[in-house]
């Protein structure tokens, strides 16, 4: 009973404190009362305070500064949301611009601020903790793990993957799962299990730079589906796009989608799914930075609404601990599997026993919610800085909206300025963005900007948004 | 002046000796006088018999038994060679049965005496130096190893592999080697980076599994050329087979090709080259097994004769020090150097940063060459006993010649006698053998079997040997 109290009570302050920030009684950017101040006005524990106060952090309508307090986050609604695209494409195949590649290689560079790419700061990472594993890894095991793993996996990493799924895949079991050189050996292998060169498949528009390369390389055509900034795929458009084409499989990423942010609710991917499952048609389901939520839970998934095997779900570990060790997966039922297996064992054998050996450990370490507790506080930080510091210095009418999850801002530029413009002058002052060309086979994100949050918001940060806001107003003149 | 009598001492010694094991005076299987008895009766000093005996063995004419002696290999020249087929085929695209996917699948049974596979033993491969260097590792070092490493490769080890690449290679230095996620992954995207879908590429007859496997994947038309089981392509029947094909691309390996452990004379390689030079073909060289020679020095290579940046050499270490660790290379000129790259940033964005580190941290140490000493030992050795035990369990009209390097025997069965059925009465007897079936897209190699000697000969393999002769026998009635 005392227990139900207590939870009331921090549920209620909560509460209160939401509909004081949402109507403007506490303002974007102001310091809240500090939890000792709260304790000595209203008689309540330290600990409701501190429990109503980790809620709003959850919502995002707060954020922690350390050694300072708690401050009320920049309201969604001050910029306006960036434009929902309505327009599909015929099947063509992706031809991607020198300029494209040299925009990629631009971004890489690691001498310039990193607002470009799509890496998450190392720092972020638990380097001491993976330190710790190798060392105490045996003589014996070491033995082990020069010899080849299975092509699919070692069991052990496959069960940790398996264990992580449930409640939001359906069912997985370890031998659902094939590990993968990273993400995109998962997604290169999935297609390649599905389609065939000179197949139509469908991917979001706008989507990223990698997976485009990807299906030019395929020798694929494709439909880009209209997808809206917040919610992702449009179930109607989708609909509308595999009446007029023959679409052998779709690509997409319902959570936090790269370049948008957006997130598909649980109604469109239902939908979506059920659709696609009717015609047969395979989804290879991007679910990479899905993790990486803001809210308080972990999104679901395409997959789980899949009842026929035709959804297969990559991710790996290079958005929440490791890129470098190049861990990734696909879960497939039984209708891909063996395909998809044997394309492994034809492209790379095996992926490498030692990264999967540490990660196993890792996760069987118990550390990884912990971490991604952690993580996840830091890039929701880093995105709200981020888009604080935009409002600040960027033209009032540039649109923009604070995602629920990922590393991401996609930035729409006032006055239809051009973003690859943009993005060479910021290349001369050594700061890296992606412009919307290269998001896209079609021509329709030439005004917008994709912005990393990936690194922690120094001085730097706000000095390199603060050269972008000048850029763009002297382009507008 | 000493220095220079002892070499003629021991020169001369070797030089009797081999005479003599040649004319038949010990024969086959004999024990050699021990170092202190030719000590007492010829009054050289220990070291001098002792580097003569070496010597021989470099040459694999004697082998030394742990804890009894030096022993006089098998000749030679008991059972006639595996024949050379000299015919070519009509480009076909390659489509590989059912059988040989099961083939590949039961030969990968850890259950079974891996005599079918191409492993190499874990035992043979330096695990208690490796784990060494793995507790080395600093936190610190152990952060930047978490984050991508650079797509082509680490400066650190792109350079180990450039060094050790000297006066075999033409000049090489560490920008001409992109890291990749092993053997295949080298060849696979020097394959992408050179054909398309529907081109024409000449492969060795007969040649590896996977490669079939691959080239059916990419949805090419192969040419098989004949390969002579001791000398490798026949660069005249390559002349004929390119004046009558369009061919885009050839894939040879000229050291110790797998299956049949030929060896490509210098005077081959020079020629082919040019020839595909002229012509601007370009070769992908698989250089794999080029490090387990038995004789004295390191085989050349076809890219040390190319003037025109066509030839792409792959190779890993796999097979001289870890497969587990996924790292492979290609040797690439700037020809194709940046589409290479390109390839492996979308397929699999760079490779292991742990595995790199470790393996150049390995081949800093120095203690590489020492290792491989002793690995093309050991695997002469079991090559050699091998070879004997087949001679004693065998029908005597057996095909069959000692390879100068590599882990592979090519068995040729007498009569006729089915390659697949020996295969599957093996299996049943917990015996994996590789048919020939599974070593070409043509039907020349039916009565053929690949064995591998990657592990160390024990009394299960000459049991499984001798299984393996009755067999074969029984087929004959």
């Amino acid at each position: 009973m005392e227990n139900q109290k207590q939870l009331f009570r921090y549920e209620s302050l909560a509460s209160e404190l939401e509909t004081k920030i949402k109507n403007g009684t506490y303002r974007a950017g102001e310091k809240l009362p500090s939890i000792r101040e709260f304790h000595h006005h209203l008689s309540l524990s330290i600990s409701t305070i501190y429990k109503a106060y980790i809620e709003l952090e959850a919502m995002g309508l707060i954020e922690a500064r350390p050694k300072s307090g708690y401050y009320v986050s920049p309201p969604q609604t001050i910029m306006r949301k960036p434009a929902f695209i309505k327009r599909s494409s015929m099947p063509k195949k992706v031809d991607l611009s020198s300029v494209a590649q040299s925009i990629h290689n631009a971004i890489s560079n690691p001498d310039i601020l990193p607002l470009g790419g799509s890496v998450i700061s190392p720092e972020l990472f638990p380097h001491k903790h993976f330190s710790r594993i190798i060392k105490g890894i045996t003589a014996n095991e070491m033995k082990t793990l020069m010899g080849y793993a299975p092509t699919g996996g070692t069991y052990q990493l496959r069960r940790q993957i398996a264990i992580r799924t449930v409640g939001i895949f359906g069912e997985i079991d370890a031998d659902d799962v094939v590990i993968t050189n990273g993400c995109m050996e998962a997604l290169t292998l999935s297609l390649q299990a599905v389609v065939k060169s000179g197949d139509t498949i469908a991917i979001e528009s706008p989507t990223f730079f990698t997976i485009l390369r990807l299906l030019e390389e395929l020798g694929v055509y494709v439909v880009e589906v209209p997808t809206d900034p917040r919610y992702g795929v449009d179930p109607e458009e989708l609909e509308k796009v595999i009446a007029k084409n023959e679409i052998k499989a779709c690509v997409f990423m319902p959570n936090f989608q790269n370049p948008l942010g957006a997130l598909m609710p649980d109604s469109s991917k239902k939908r979506i799914v059920e659709m696609l499952n009717q015609k047969e048609i395979p989804i290879i389901e991007d679910d990479i930075y899905a993790e990486l939520y803001f809210g308080k839970k972990r999104p679901s998934t395409l997959k789980k609404y899949d009842a026929k095997g035709l959804v297969l779900s990559c991710s790996s570990f290079s958005k929440t601990l490791a890129p470098g060790l190049r861990i990734g997966w696909i879960l497939a039922d039984e209708r891909f599997r063996q395909r998809i297996q044997k394309l492994k064992s034809v492209v790379s054998i095996s992926t490498s026993n030692l990264d999967q050996f540490v990660l196993a450990r890792f996760l069987e370490s118990g550390g990884y919610d912990r971490h991604l507790r952690t993580l996840r506080k830091a890039l929701h930080h880093q995105v709200i800085s981020m888009a604080c510091s935009i409002q600040k210095h960027f033209p009032y009418n540039t649109r923009l909206a604070i995602p629920e999850g990922g590393t991401f801002l996609w930035v729409g530029l006032p006055g239809g300025i051009d973003g690859l413009t943009v993005f060479e002058k910021a290349m001369e002052n050594n700061i890296a963005v992606l412009p919307g060309v290269a998001c896209s086979a079609s021509e329709h994100y030439k005004s917008y900007l994709r912005i990393n949050c990936g690194y922690p918001f120094l001085e730097r940060m706000e000095e390199g948004i603060a050269t972008l806001g000048r850029i763009i107003r002297n382009s507008i003149c």
